[in-house]
């Protein structure tokens, strides 16, 4: 499937909701436990998808548009949200990421893209060179690869629970991490 | 995280509205592509989904309460969804499920069930011995397992899309199918 921005935004603008029906109101007991040393819980999930809109998508957009490849972009710190989910429940960050998401939407529509700007060219600190349609493409997929952490992870706590039926489950046995 | 009927309720109830949210309306483009032969599409697995509910976790349940480990269950038709998804429409599936599970989880509230119950036995076909929390553990996963699915199918859609961030999205390189 080539990129299309219609589409991709299309998933974009349903992620939100996607994890509000999930994850809104869910017991602790499935949303505050990971999968074991230096990984996620749903919960520091949610906070990431914050971090994302505030510091990568939109302002690599940007970046793009502005400077082409000729300034870097800023690296994606991918544990801000150790710092910036302090203090807030699940409720208030996913509250958050909704109102973030329907901003940034908002601002991409304000970019007026035109078929051409999707092949301009920026410069990734690690990757080099990657065009604009690369760039929206990965924001929807980060949010599918977050989506499928998510569901892994809930279902790590049940790992014991199911009992035989464990080798017939694939999520059981998905080591597909992200980098 | 041990078995605990009312978080898995939870979770259960949830599913048909996180399917809704992530699916419902989505262009065609991304919910009829599977990841190549002999794999399934989010609108096949909403049809797989509610093989489940007919013919699977409450129909065996029932079998635990009323035969105990004398009375295997009948084996889970993985390809049912091929018949009776036939002429719907993907919004018309989601609301089939939505259905099916509310009327599932009321079902199983009429159980009555008690922390002993949780214990009873039933014979799986392939598996032998199983529990009843076991079964209802299985449930949850089993919704889980095919969300990950879901996430993964529609992340491979943009496997080329995303250019050179392959190698950073889990999801892209996932292969814990289910059985």
């Amino acid at each position: 499937m080539n990129f299309n921005l219609p589409d991709a935004i299309a998933l974009l603008a349903r992620t939100p909701a996607t994890l509000s029906s999930l994850l809104r109101d869910l017991p602790d007991s499935w949303t505050q436990p990971n999968e074991g040393p230096k990984t996620w819980s749903p919960y520091d999930v949610v906070g990431h998808l914050i971090s994302g809109e505030l510091t990568d998508w939109i302002p690599r957009a940007r970046m793009i548009l502005e400077h082409g490849e000729s300034k870097p972009f800023v690296p994606f710190d991918r544990f801000a949200q150790e710092k910036n989910s302090l203090g807030k429940s699940l409720p208030q960050l996913l509250d958050e990421f909704t109102r973030l998401r329907a901003e940034n939407l908002r601002t991409l529509d304000s970019f007026h893209l035109q078929p051409a700007d999707l092949n301009r060219r920026g410069t990734h600190p690690q990757l080099g060179v990657v065009t604009l349609s690369e760039l929206l493409a990965t924001w929807a997929v980060h949010d599918l690869t977050h989506l499928h952490q998510i569901s892994r992870t809930l279902a790590h706590q049940y790992l014991d629970a199911v009992g035989p039926w464990q080798k017939f489950l694939g999520v059981l046995r998905c080591s597909a991490h992200s980098d």
